[in-house]
């Protein structure tokens, strides 16, 4: 008896699904490699990861999942392309054509590079010798060139590495919006630059101790709207957050003494991603329907929590006097209108991950514009660090003194994530686009934050965005939920609204 | 070409090898489960595990390994039975016969009714209603009975259970060591009873503040020799020890801030499990040359630091004057005349988990003639709680006003842990014979604890139990220690040195 369609489709969904529980436990391994696991079990991780991603391989190559797909690929169930099946099946095709683009010999050499290339980067980083890192370099974009040829593209290469981060979406799409947006931010940077006012950022460098900080960060975490029930916080090198199952979303962040910024705001950022995974269908777990659509509206989630919510002046109206209890003893004589300038204070500088909310996107716009000029030739990596430094000099008016705080800067490249760096300016524009709309629909979300109530722009977000999954590409979803395509405009808008004030344009 | 014995050797071993990795995930994922998995991820935990499970079974079942087993299992690999591959080939044949011995049918009713009867005897034990787990308590001795009957067993249907636990040792050789033991056990209770010395144990139920009973626990268990840089002490309900890979030893406790000794003798309990597991050969991880040998020689090494070691007055010489500076507002007008016999408390008590050292294997006496004559059915399981009530106060003199304080207190046979609890009074009993040995051999242990020197003893279990894995059967292992084959006389006369000066007898 041959099964019907519906059959085959189950079929595909469970096969995906079983797939989906492996990768949930290697999500686990991988959060407590980070977190807590003693530093001489490195080594058989690595064991235990690999078997995984062996079997999580084998079975998503599997040629009966092709026959299943080729089956259903064209058929009814996907008549409707956001149906649940029809979601669902485009997007488990999509994964497993891409697969059979890449050949396995080019894979493995992609894996062993980027291993070796990251091991030279630590190094080369370590002595400021980038000579050292440039043959690697030279062979991780020789790498890419091949894999954009054989995933296809539709306009240039680069498109094909873009779409692994930001699905259905072009690289001139990308550069029309950047453009537009450039000119507008490096003029602010200007104006902010001559003005005479400077916020005082000492104040938040007094000695806030991390056991307290700590507290504070989870409550606040929890009354945006972070389930401490289907999830936890914890302490890494480096912030991030991961869902090893459907009700178990993990973030994590690191404190230091005499920063209060650096752990508050990157909880309120891994928050918003958190908010985000624990808002998609937890029926659809690890499927199409149940996972975040691109890395760009992602980070639009935890970009929209940490700085238009969290660096927002009606934010700290409801906020600012718990805090100043609770840290009494550095915060009690400082008011509101010295500690809002000082977690805004903008100054162009080299370092990416310590940008503010204005000069961020000009460090993004630069690593964009110069992997489009690597990936294709145009730009020899021998010539990078001088291409850098320029473009430091043009965009921010700084320039590195050495390539540890320049080129060297990022582990991205050298693990293989080209086409990676966008998506975080995209997700500072999207969450602009989102947070507007949702004002717009709310009727005012400022009076709501005035009074700590974040529940309704936080079900905005997840009317709107989380429970989709991906049954819109990032596109689509943010025409729908905002009435117009990707612009730049509510972004810019809103950096104008909020640092013309404060820095007295 | 057909392979060599060596070879198909070498497939078997890989075989089993991978087969650990997937195991030392699921333990990963035990160990997670208990220490802070949010609560809502507990259902998707199962699934989890349950897949994990299922690849683990069909490895371990796999024909392929019977046929590599069938080509090994007499042949010159196995001629010296402690070699390498001798011991290797032994081990992994009798766990792969005896997989094929149960039919599954078996299996996966036992399963399902552990579940049941689980839930069952939580919800007696809150209800004290024994008469609602009776059923369950019916099923699973009928349970166990068919499964003895399948593995089959030199003399009785209890050996067959006995021996997953401990292996190579005969219930009528427990039987004989705890007949021994029994009389003068009761004896020395009954001498303390009636004794005049009480000590004063309100002094350890002061304000001990966790995180100072965690932060000293810690440093007293690596002084005693558990290595962090490949391990960590966590918080879970339960204390417990798991190594979810060769270099990951994880260990547990809880602390309550009025009973100092409740998380101070766990942790050198699970420090003294930690310890034989750091010490078995990384290199055979999860294999039988790399695993521990009985649940029994497991015991006695944490029992052997935690009472022998960690109850001892020479250990309290070295460490009492840096306990009572860190306790100081405890402990500071407390002198080691006091502070040491109160945690040597003796009283009989009706719960095993909070029985002193003297008096707990007769709990462990108690429960061992019971699931004796419930599994060959002389002793009804409607009649339990009566046989439970005379037995202790024949042994304890003591007589449980409920069933909760009573037959329902552990949870063991209710998971269908049947032959399980000998392990605990035989572990006590190793514990005191290796520790005379190591003692006789070092010419003295105390004046070696006295001065904080953990090291002779430590590398003496080494040598002499750790590194040797499955390699010897628990009793070979007890003989070529000692010297001697299992006996109680260590073990009575270390209580009788220790307690008659203690009681004044």
């Amino acid at each position: 008896m041959s099964s019907t369609l519906q059959e085959t489709y189950e079929a595909l969904r469970d096969h995906a699904r079983e797939t989906v529980v492996l990768s949930s436990v290697e999500d686990l391994l991988g959060w407590d490699e980070q977190t807590g696991m003693p530093p001489e079990a490195a080594e058989y991780r690595a064991e235990q990861v690999t078997l995984l991603a062996g079997m999580i391989h084998q079975r998503s190559t599997d040629p009966k999942v092709g026959q299943w797909l080729a089956r259903l690929a064209d058929g009814p169930l996907v008549e409707n392309p956001v149906s649940d099946t029809g979601a669902t099946i485009r997007h488990l095709n999509r994964d497993y054509q891409k697969q059979l683009k890449i050949p396995r010999s080019l894979v493995e050499e992609q894996t062993r590079t980027s291993v070796l290339a990251q091991q030279a980067w630590v190094k080369a980083r370590g002595n400021d010798d980038f000579a050292s890192f440039q043959p690697w370099l030279e062979k991780t974009f020789e790498l890419k060139r091949q894999e954009a040829e054989c995933l296809g593209y539709p306009e240039t290469p680069y498109d094909a590495l873009l779409d692994q981060f930001e699905p259905d979406t072009l690289t001139s799409t990308v550069s029309r919006i950047f453009s537009a947006l450039r000119e507008d931010v490096v003029q602010l940077v200007s104006a902010i630059a001559e003005s005479r006012r400077k916020p005082n950022v000492e104040l938040l460098e007094q000695s806030y101790p991390p056991e307290v900080q700590a507290k504070f960060g989870r409550e606040i975490a929890a009354r945006i709207g972070f389930d401490f029930k289907r999830g936890r916080l914890d302490v890494s090198a480096h912030p991030f957050c991961s869902r090893p199952g459907p009700h178990d979303c993990r973030m994590t962040t690191r404190y230091q003494e005499h920063d209060f910024g650096d752990a508050f705001f990157s909880i309120l950022h891994e928050a918003g991603h958190g908010i985000y995974e624990q808002g998609l269908p937890p029926e659809h777990y690890g499927l199409p329907l149940g996972d975040a659509v691109s890395l760009g509206i992602h980070e639009s989630q935890s970009r929209l929590w940490e700085n238009l919510v969290g660096r927002g002046r009606a934010f700290w109206e409801y906020l600012y006097p718990e805090l100043q209890q609770t840290f009494s003893s550095c915060l009690k004589d400082v008011v509101l209108d010295d500690f809002y300038p000082a977690i805004n204070k903008v100054r162009p500088s080299l370092i990416r991950t310590e940008a503010d909310e204005v000069t961020y996107n000009l460090h993004i716009f630069i690593r964009f514009e110069l992997e489009q000029t690597l990936l294709s030739g145009e730009l020899p990596v021998a010539d990078l660090p001088a291409a850098w430094r320029e473009k430091y000099r043009d965009y921010l008016g700084v320039e590195p003194s050495s390539n540890v705080d320049g080129v060297l800067q990022d582990i991205h490249w050298s693990a293989g994530l080209v086409g990676y760096f966008p998506t975080y300016a995209l997700g500072n524009l999207y969450a602009a686009q989102f947070f507007a709309s949702a004002d717009a629909a709310l009727g005012g979300v400022s009076s709501r934050l005035r009074r700590g109530d974040f529940t309704p722009l936080r079900e905005w977000l997840r009317e709107n965005i989380h429970q989709h999954g991906q049954r819109y590409a990032a596109v689509d979803l943010v025409q729908r939920a905002t009435g117009q395509p990707a612009t730049h405009q509510p972004f810019i808008k809103s950096l104008q609204a909020k640092f013309a004030p404060l820095y007295g344009l």
